[in-house]
């Protein structure tokens, strides 16, 4: 269903809200990704649903109150009910890709040029530069994966230059747990981390701040409906269960991830932050930029319950994804963020489908808000690298910048800024608007 | 303060309710461990809070609305305001030690021989053999750890005999993430689960029922309280953030996990179910039993976050582990369950307060209801082993059953029983009651 193109994604549509008819703007009426926010300043309960359109926000619950959804089908007003209850989108990814995709085709059509109620809409919308965000989901469970072959192909050979690539890499889509907890929404501002530290010439370990910090540029794929636990969502069934893709930055502390990731994996390197940008496009908006997978014809081919001939042609997505620091020195300066790298998430080794059908094949179940990264993604070239300690080629060279300034790995004050956007001739551009984190000091020892 | 005893703790403490007052009971007067149930059959709606006391449950929203906490402090007041309300231990999980200890106070006074109410609080108690468990709370994340070094330098031999103990070991309370939803209570029955393995014969791997099916012997830890992110929880201030303590059956396809885990750690091998005991039990009801660190002189000091002058006589638990079996030939037969191994909690090399001030150096936030594994505790001795790959040494030789049957790893129909106990001369015994679960045919393929 994720794949068909439907009236949805006429790329003649127009909207009676002239800012979503921009040819740059990100939130057209093709894309209308769900989040949640809230007016600066407003309280706690004050959080509620909503959908970006040009450079406002259609406030869900006000929508529904004002009645507009009337001419509507009855899965799509039974979707703005769930979205317009509670203060996350839990309840709308419970429903299921049908109820999904019924609440799309109706926004899509009271949001186009000479739609009834276009009054009562414009009273339901909050301009995006008064909102605030928060996570758009109540996240139970997160897994992080490791897809990009050129990502673990190149961190592969900091550490083993003769076999940089394990044998299990083209075989098992390689994934771990991940922290909840620690997840928030972009803008978040966390703490330089401290932990446990053994420099290559000494001995013994030090507890201090982590001198080796990183980002790593990710996509989020957030899980609706779910399984039982002893069931499974097939590969031909798996788009069905995702609501949708975010951008992700999973934060990472190269130095305590080398001192403590055997024998068991990632740990304190990882779950002191993560952060996710606050919309979330669907697969439905992606549909128009399925591609093809881009496995070797000399790899070997994926195990069944990992393969469809459908997905061969479209299982990949070409989102075009690009990574930026503001220094504060370019804050103070006025200067805007400088792009470090872009990659594109069509390079990805394993797909959306694969991800899912894997985690769940052993039984595991998943829940309605529960996310996955995709791991780094880098491309084949070192300018697509996702990550500093691949630009920065295990950082043995600094990237300079265009202000003179140098870096390694991540200063104290720096932002990184992460972006995607699903681009191509003719078709209205489907953004995710932004993905911002800024490093303060470490706490003192 | 969970350390210091008072009145809840005197040995001479009788109960009006006889069966509390049995030797051989697990929940006298001195335990008092917390739990979520209903009568069996009852709806969704009826999971609440109770209290464990000799062979009955005392329903703690039935005791609130009978009125009976009216002599208690105004803190174990609250305290039962919070475990009346909902169907999980969330909210009493939030408040805090010092109200978990005026509970317990209130508890233990009110089910004392000659306490006022005792009619009323009768008509609160529900029998045992008549009720039916929840997960006692809603657990956000979960981290398994490796505190045993017997058990770390078993596995580790199998992979690496001549270097079996990673550098890192005697440094850094090793853990790593682990998946919340598919953790159940005691009861729990799961499919065999099904995954990539590949033999160590083969060029490739297969998709197929798991054949190397094990269990892990464990304590789990309830997080209470919390830190926000980016903050701490010092090793002195760290069991103040500990609820109580359970059993925890790690299950754990250990083929699985030989193919998938490089380099990210365990994923699929474990998350298809992990089963934990109904009851949680106060770290202030195991004070008697609090014992002194196992650390070899010879092994390096704990860095300063992970130490403590006063956790170094009394940071371990002198608490007793078993696991049994019972296949379904003994169950036909009416044969008890066998006993496998057992172990001691006291012989972890890493203690719960160090787990607490590990995971938070960095800034991880922790959430009340969070839940933290132990890692599988074997002793030093081969009958001390924590799971059947030990006990096989490495699914090379089988384990034989009294009856005739023998075990190298888990088969279809197997019940796996762990239990607990505290208890040494002249003090009453601290359970746990017991962790059952039971392993199904796997699905077809």
């Amino acid at each position: 269903m994720s794949m068909q193109l439907n009236e949805t994604h006429d790329a003649a549509l127009r909207s009676w809200l002239q800012s979503a008819n921009d040819a740059e703007c990100e939130f057209p009426l093709q894309n209308l990704p769900y989040g949640v926010f809230r007016r600066r300043g407003e309280d706690e309960q004050s959080w509620r649903a909503g959908v970006a359109i040009g450079d406002q926000i259609l406030d869900l619950r006000a929508a529904h109150a004002a009645g507009v959804f009337g001419d509507a089908e009855q899965l799509a007003q039974q979707a703005v009910i769930a979205a317009a209850q509670g203060v996350s989108l839990n309840a709308l990814m419970q429903l299921g890709a049908a109820s999904w995709s019924a609440l799309r085709l109706a926004l899509s059509r009271v949001l186009r040029a000479g739609a009834r109620h276009e009054d009562k809409l414009r009273a339901c919308l909050l301009p995006q530069a008064e909102a605030e965000y928060n996570l758009p989901a109540q996240i139970g469970d997160y897994t992080d994966f490791y897809t990009s072959i050129h990502h673990a192909t190149a961190i592969g050979k900091l550490f083993r230059p003769d076999n940089p690539l394990l044998p299990n890499y083209k075989w098992v889509p390689i994934g771990y747990h991940g922290r909840s907890s620690s997840i928030g929404v972009s803008g978040q501002q966390f703490r330089r981390p401290v932990g446990q530290i053994k420099a290559p010439d000494s001995e013994t370990p030090v507890l201090a701040p982590c001198k080796r910090l990183d980002y790593e540029l990710e996509v989020g794929i957030f899980i609706g409906g779910g399984n039982a636990l002893g069931e499974t969502i097939s590969i031909a069934q798996a788009e069905q269960s995702v609501f949708g893709l975010c951008l992700l930055n999973d934060w990472s502390a190269r130095d305590v991830q080398a001192w403590e990731y055997q024998p068991l994996g990632p740990f304190l390197a990882k779950n002191f932050a993560s952060t996710i940008s606050p919309w979330i496009v669907t697969l439905e908006a992606l549909a128009p930029y399925r591609a093809a997978w881009t496995r070797d014809a000399a790899d070997p081919q994926p195990l069944a319950y990992l393969d469809s001939p459908q997905l061969r042609d479209a299982g990949a997505i070409d989102l075009q994804l690009e990574v930026l620091i503001q220094t504060p020195a370019m804050r103070e300066a006025g200067l805007p963020p400088q792009r470090l790298s872009a990659s594109n998430f069509r390079d990805s080794y394993w797909s959306v489908s694969q991800l899912v059908a894997h985690h769940t094949v052993n039984g595991c179940n998943m829940r309605a808000g529960d996310l996955l990264g995709s791991g780094t993604q880098s491309g084949a070239r070192p300018e697509e690298a996702g990550s500093l300690l691949e630009l920065s080629g295990g950082g043995k060279k600094a990237v300079e910048l265009a202000n003179g300034e140098k870096r390694i790995f991540i200063e104290d004050g720096d932002s990184i800024v992460m972006r995607a956007v699903a681009h191509k001739a003719g078709l209205p551009r489907i953004g995710f608007g932004e993905v911002v984190g800024t490093v303060l000091p470490a706490r003192a020892l």
